[in-house]
């Protein structure tokens, strides 16, 4: 592929674990050409053969779509600088999740606005791995909304990003695991139930509760759904295997249950599904996984960044 | 303390995980003197001043109380040896747990029975974590058995034992996370139901699913618990303070939830309560973390033989 | 690239921490196919798109050149096989590395040897990095030969291979570090030594000491070099630089030290250098680092193969 | 042992970690009660039953000896206000370790003079491990101080202390190992060598590189001896034997070597040798563990505590 065939990118806000991960791809990337990438911290540094600047001396006329890796709260600033210039953006932030403005880039369930959208919103990393779980069921009115929908996800440490606290320290976190935002508290909650609703006309209660690792990458989510009937694990596997079987980045497990070595470094959610002896209303357990940096942001973002610019969804990306 | 008032205990199974967490107690236990302990493969071999010796040579008359870490399956056989030699015992592993022979050694549920019991069969580590947040709740009728009770419980991975299997490598674990016997099919199930039935009257459906953390000790789990009323957290901690505030074992957290790193090394249970905000009908969130070696095995196997001699329920043991 | 003019290729003993990733390596190399893979236990499973199937089942014919991951001792007999059945060959045990029948694949040293080889062995992971370092200084008669070279190295556990045994298990190797080979007994130190003498005329003492770390993979290593004149660090890192500037896979630091996150994942070798303060004689001290699975196993075996099949040397390959 | 027999203790700077590990072994220490303990930033909180106070009140007149965990550079003004108070102190830090009003620490070499003494400077981390080691061998002229001493030393990141600094975020430690204060860069070094000639004789010289391991606790000290005479194993092994036979807190290996479990949560240097093969000239490789928060610091400082209070020097203490 010439260089020259190649899609002048603008990367913001490459120095955290997201758009390190950001940068990685885009360089590797062979549709794309990082036309410049800012960092405040590491400005005038070199990394992955690009030269850092800082955002206010971000070219923005030199790049045909602009990708924000920016905190939240200081991100919809610059993607809106950006926008102003004409041109599109992908922001992996939270930002402009629940925003009418930004179509929201859950690339397998909302590709075709995804393609002619001009500000993306890429999807947080735990609302992915639950919702391409939960809306085959929800859809088909398999949930039964009479009873809560409880999810139990534990995350890597890079999805609390890199800025230091003594929280985050190897010595805390190491031989250590805990629960937080418990009760309903997590800032992604709203964004999983509304496109719930909005995707998969869910209703119902659900109890989401975040949990802190000790390893780098990835997301386990342990999905306790009640059901309005009798499913087996094999049928399960069947309404997944018909919704994703053309799908590059979805791996339906058959009779196995994913774990973090199945996903990390790829841009993959893995769905497995267990039936549950021993209750007396009818139940199933999902399991997903995925990379919180990839599918739960940087390469999610990119294959959304590939269907805009009408390139092959997975190119730079390994699923 | 004199050494000729110490009990002389006999330790069977001393090169697993609870086995060497139990030697480890016992040699430094003020009342009492280790007078044998056996392993196989490691027979000959000297650990914390204790020469081990083989199984077949047990000499069971010199000990007055003998406790055994065997594995499931081969303890039995053994810890009946010791009946007949008249001795008391204390068995850790899973054989008795659901046995009418054996009383069941939780703690500070079943104090007076253990205190008169010959044989005592020590509680498993996931169950310990869990009946001692849920009895206080099953006892005063405010778990609503309509709805189903949902356990994510994680361990480190000395919980899975010593013997070398591919899956348990550091290349296997590190980095990873998994769930595992899904769908309500892990071993200890029936002895956490059973207990919860006999102790606390519960009769509702529970769903249990543990998960291999990458640390080496500690369980953590999440327990969600529908209610019958409405209770806040103070007035729920507020159950456990006045069912616990004389247990030296117990720790409950005001306004806060335990991690691993709360109870690591100690023979300590910790409780936490957590409200669930946007449901519609009344639950709790309880976080309870053990160190599955100790109070989640050795320790209280440990606490259960000085409830059994009669010596301070903490001797040789920080909680 | 036409799948037509892909090299067919044959794995064996793919399901190994090596075999596995050099799988993944070729299965999306653009110029390779994989035509088999051998492995035992796991015969049957589908791999990165590749069913294993047994060795005695392997279509030698089928492939043009074969790669073998096989383990020490068992390899040199399938490599023959393939030999016999006029197949190139480059084995990544350990069982050809001191024979004249092969060229030593350390590919920026042997690299006309290797584009004419039929027989590769490919280099230890110990030795591949202590080599590059090494071999400029001795080549240019800087090691002062009446001293003795240190090197201390830390490998992640990969290292030590997918076979399960007790001091690999996670509850073992978290949290510890341990030496091991202490004296130099390890098997890859006469690989060292013969390869420093023959390609850079050393015959001094040397004594290497490896060690185990409580990571997945990465080799690090620290070289302590006396020398026969005084050697800033700016001037050893020029000689490198001259050495190694048209070197893809190299990566000399300037004025920094590397550690394993520079080099996981990637086929590189990345070269530090610093001056030693308070001695009296002419010493530097080296750091280099390497992913023991990449350029120190798979990696470095498909640099060789596409050198071998005159390839672009880093097809397929993230240097 | 009655309360009012035990000694008031003072604790500054008890909430990094090695305060707390100092906080942790006084409290359960039967011979000590601490009738105060400082912490700025965690003033008003209570640890291991001790309420946390403001530096600036701290009650010096209620304690009989101050120990300090304050950081270098802040330490030593405290330690002169408890002095001035006429208090005996332990510091912790460096700040007097190279101070002639301070009695060097280091237990087993200085005892007579650590009983007598009013401050004694508790020895750093490194240099504890390595100085037990090498002063055996150094005051029999068994060092050849024509050729250097070289040391590889890692380190769990508890040493590194307990701010928040990016590089020592979970996120970048764990999978990581790297080297760090290379080419004789660290503070410590001056404190290792001069001791080494007082109390050794030592005038050679010496490289010591540290490096930081992805463990929470524990130091490994691979130290490289160029002999004056050949020395085998047994017969340097018998050396050790015969100068720390009676030493409770120091453990000689026996044909074996050390690694971080057998120290971690103990008082303990562990010391192995191994005999080097294939050199012309005699050398040992030494390997030294102990656990950083522990004999490396708050564990010899309480151990100091009990030699200058007249208790049993292991009290509060499991060597």
């Amino acid at each position: 592929m010439n260089i020259n065939s190649r899609v002048p990118v603008g990367v913001l806000g490459a120095s955290g674990y997201v758009g390190e991960e950001l940068l990685r791809l885009l360089t590797r990337h062979p549709g794309a050409s990082v036309v410049f990438a800012t960092a405040e911290s590491s400005a005038g540094e070199r990394r992955e053969g690009v030269d850092l600047v800082r955002i206010a001396d971000a070219p923005f006329p030199r790049a045909e779509i602009v990708l924000s890796a920016l905190p939240h709260g200081v991100s919809a600033r610059y993607v809106n600088e950006a926008r102003a210039a004409g041109k599109r953006t992908v922001d992996l932030s939270a930002d402009f999740r629940l925003s009418p403005e930004a179509v929201y880039g859950l690339t397998e369930v909302t590709r075709p606005r995804v393609a002619a959208a001009e500000l993306v919103a890429n999807p947080g990393c735990y609302p992915t791995a639950a919702l391409l779980a939960l809306l085959p069921l929800a859809q088909r009115g398999l949930i039964d909304q009479s009873r809560e929908v409880v999810i139990d996800a534990a995350s890597g440490v890079t999805g609390a990003g890199r800025t230091p606290k003594q929280e985050l320290l190897f010595g805390e976190v190491a031989e250590d695991f805990r629960a937080y935002a418990v009760g309903n508290e997590h800032r992604q909650l709203p964004e999983l139930l509304t496109t719930l609703a909005r995707e998969g006309g869910f209703a119902g209660d659900l109890v989401f509760t975040p949990h802190l690792l000790p390893v780098k990458r990835g997301i386990l989510e342990t999905i306790h759904v009640p059901l309005t009937r009798l499913l087996d694990r094999a049928t399960a596997e069947g309404i997944y295997e018909s919704v994703y079987h053309d799908e590059p980045c979805v791996m339906v497990m058959h009779g196995g249950l994913p774990s973090l070595k199945d996903v990390v470094h790829r841009n993959r959610v893995a769905i497995g599904v267990a039936a549950v002896a021993n209750v007396r209303r009818p139940r199933l357990t999902l399991i997903t996984a995925i990379d919180n940096l990839v599918k739960g942001a940087a390469g999610q973002a990119v294959q959304n960044m590939n269907v805009m610019l009408g390139l092959a969804e997975t190119t730079g990306l390994v699923c």
